[in-house]
C-alpha cells in the first residue's frame, strides 16, 4: 500500500531519516540522473549521508553528474529513494533487492505504480528535476552552483530546452532561480542541444534521402546498412525518431529501425489529433499519446506494411 | 543630439504623446516585428492611436503579427517610434522621411546610433521584445493574450528559444509572465523551431556532404548549384550559417555562399575564444563577437583561400 505525500510531508520525511541511496531508471536520461544528483547534494547539504546508486547504463554525457556520488563498497543504505521511475520494472537489474525496498518514490509520471511505500508525484512538473527543486525549496536547502547545474540539466533534457508542451511558466521561473546561482546555462544548452556529430548529420541525410511521404504519414527506414555506412554511434541514433515529425504537414511520423534478429523496432510520433499509443497498441506496443513504439517480427518492408495498415485502420482520413 | 531615457521616462513620454507609427528594420526578424506589434497593441490599450509602418520585406512566418496593424492611407503620424533598429541605415528605403524623424528608438543593441531624438536602450535584454514587456509593465498595460503572443515570438526568435547566451533569468521570468496569459507557447515553439522543410533537410545534407574540416576550422560551400538542386527557398537558407558550428570540436565555422555576381558572402560563427568580427573585418566586413560576415569578390575557391588566411593570420594556433 502506497501513501501519497505532499511536498511538505516528503520534506518532513527526508529531515527525519538518513543513510540515503537514490535509484535511477534504466536507459537513464538527463532527468533521472540530474534529479538524483541534485537531491543527493541537497541531502548532504542538510548533513545527511546520501549517495546515488551506481547505474551501469549511464552514458558519457550524463556520467559527470553522478560519478562522484556513488557509494563506497561498505555503505549500508538505510533509506532507499527513487527518482523519475514510474515502475520497479524500469530499474536496472543490478539494483537487486534495493528495487524492492524503495521507501519514497519522487516522480512526475502520471502512471507511477505502487512499488514504493511513499510517493511524491506531481504530474504538472515538466521534469522530476523541477519537483526536486520544489522539494529542496521546502527543505530550505540553499541552491548551490553544483545543485543548480544538475537540476538545470534535468529540466532542459526533459523539455527540449523549454520547447516541449510540458514546459510551464513555473518551469521557466524555477530555471530562472537556477540560473541566478551563476551557472553557465548557455554552455550547458550548447553541450546538450547545439552539437551534432558529423555521423549524425550523415545519418540524417541518409534517412531523408529515401523518406516516404504517403499523404500526411511519413516513414523513414533506419536500416542496418545505413547505420553501418554512416558510422553512427548509439548517441547519434538516439532521438532520430523525432526527426520525421519536424517536416511541415506530417501528422504521423514513423521510424522503422532494422534489428539484427529479423525484427523491426517502430517508433511513432504524432500531432495532437492522432494517438501514437493507439496506433502502436494495434501491433502489441504502447507508450504516450504523441510518442509510442512497438516491435514487429519480419523484414522492414513487412513492418512498413503493418504500420501503415495500423495507421489507416484507426485514421482512414490520413490515407 | 540623442537623449537616453530610463524606462520610466520613456513611459512618461509615451503617455504624453499620441499618433504613433512604429518602424521596424530591414530583413525583419521576429524581434523587430513582435516588439512593434506588442508595443502597438499596448499603446492602443492605453487609448492611443498607434500603427506599425508597412515593411514590404516581412516574410510569411512573421507577417501575421503586423498585417492588421498597418496604418490607413490617410493616417498622418505625429510620433515616430522605432524598435530593434541600431542605425537609420537599417530601415527599408520605402520608409523615406519617417526614418529621419524618429523621436524614440527602443532597442537592445549595444551600438545604437544617435539617429533618434530619444533612446531607450537596455543591452542586458536578450530581445527588444523583453524591453517592450518591461516598458508595458511600467505603463501598467495589462498583458493580453494578443500582446503576450507577439512578445513571446520576439523573445524566442532572438534567443533560439532560450538557448543562446543572451538568455538571462529575467528573460525566463518575463516569458513565464507571458505564458501565464494563456498563450499556447508549445505550439508557437513548434511553429518557429521544430519544423524543417524537406528542402532544408536536402540542403543541409548537400552542404555536409562536402564540408571541409581544416583543424578546428570548418568550411561549407553553399553554391548556386546546390541551392537550385535542393529547391531551397529563402527561408530554408536563412540560418544555415549556424549549422557548421554545431559540429563538436569546430571553433570557427565558415559558410561561403555563392552570389550571382561573381562574389561570395561569407558568414562566420565562432566559439567564445575567437572573434568572428575581427576575422571578417580583415576582409572589410564586421558584426558581432561570435557571428559576423563579409562580402568577398571572386569565386568560391578564392573566397575560401582568403577566409582561411584571415583566420590563420589572427589565430595561427587554429592552423
Amino acid at each position: 500500500m502506497t501513501m501519497e505525500m505532499t511536498i511538505s510531508e516528503a520534506a518532513v520525511f527526508l529531515r527525519e531519516n538518513d543513510g540515503y541511496i537514490i535509484l535511477t531508471h534504466s536507459h537513464p536520461d538527463g532527468d533521472t540522473i540530474g534529479s538524483a544528483a541534485g537531491l543527493c547534494l541537497g541531502l548532504r547539504a542538510m548533513g545527511k549521508q546520501a549517495y546515488v546508486a551506481r547505474n551501469p547504463e549511464v552514458v558519457g554525457r550524463f556520467g559527470h553528474m553522478v560519478e562522484h556520488l556513488e557509494p563506497p563498497d561498505d555503505f549500508i543504505p538505510k533509506t532507499v529513494l527513487s527518482v523519475d521511475t514510474a515502475d520497479s520494472a524500469l530499474f536496472p537489474k543490478c539494483f537487486g533487492q534495493l528495487s524492492k525496498n524503495v521507501v519514497l518514490s519522487i516522480d512526475h509520471h502520471p502512471n507511477n505504480g505502487s512499488y514504493a511505500k511513499n510517493l511524491l508525484v506531481d504530474t504538472a512538473c515538466a521534469a522530476t528535476g523541477e519537483l526536486a527543486a520544489l522539494l529542496l525549496g521546502a527543505l530550505k536547502v540553499k541552491l548551490t552552483h553544483d545543485i543548480a547545474s544538475v537540476l538545470y540539466i534535468a529540466i532542459i533534457t526533459d523539455t527540449g530546452c523549454f520547447r516541449f508542451e510540458n514546459t510551464t511558466s513555473r518551469t521557466l521561473r524555477i530555471a530562472a532561480d537556477l540560473i541566478d546561482t551563476g551557472i553557465n546555462a548557455a554552455a550547458i544548452n550548447t553541450d546538450y542541444f547545439e552539437t551534432k556529430t558529423l555521423s549524425r548529420f550523415a545519418l540524417e541525410s541518409e534517412l531523408l534521402r529515401d523518406i516516404e511521404c504517403v499523404g500526411k504519414t511519413a516513414v523513414v527506414f533506419l536500416t542496418l546498412e545505413k547505420i553501418s555506412n554512416t558510422k553512427a554511434a548509439y548517441d547519434d541514433i538516439d532521438g532520430i525518431s523525432s526527426l520525421v515529425k519536424t517536416i511541415p504537414g506530417v501528422e504521423v511520423g514513423i521510424t522503422l529501425r532494422e534489428e539484427s534478429d529479423d525484427s523491426v523496432k517502430a517508433s511513432v510520433r504524432t500531432s495532437p489529433n492522432y494517438a501514437a499509443n493507439s496506433i502502436c497498441s494495434k501491433l502489441g506496443g504502447g507508450g504516450h499519446a504523441r510518442a509510442a513504439g512497438c516491435l514487429i517480427k519480419g523484414d522492414i518492408s513487412q513492418a512498413r506494411e503493418k504500420m501503415l495498415n495500423a495507421v489507416y485502420d484507426l485514421y482512414p482520413e490520413l490515407k
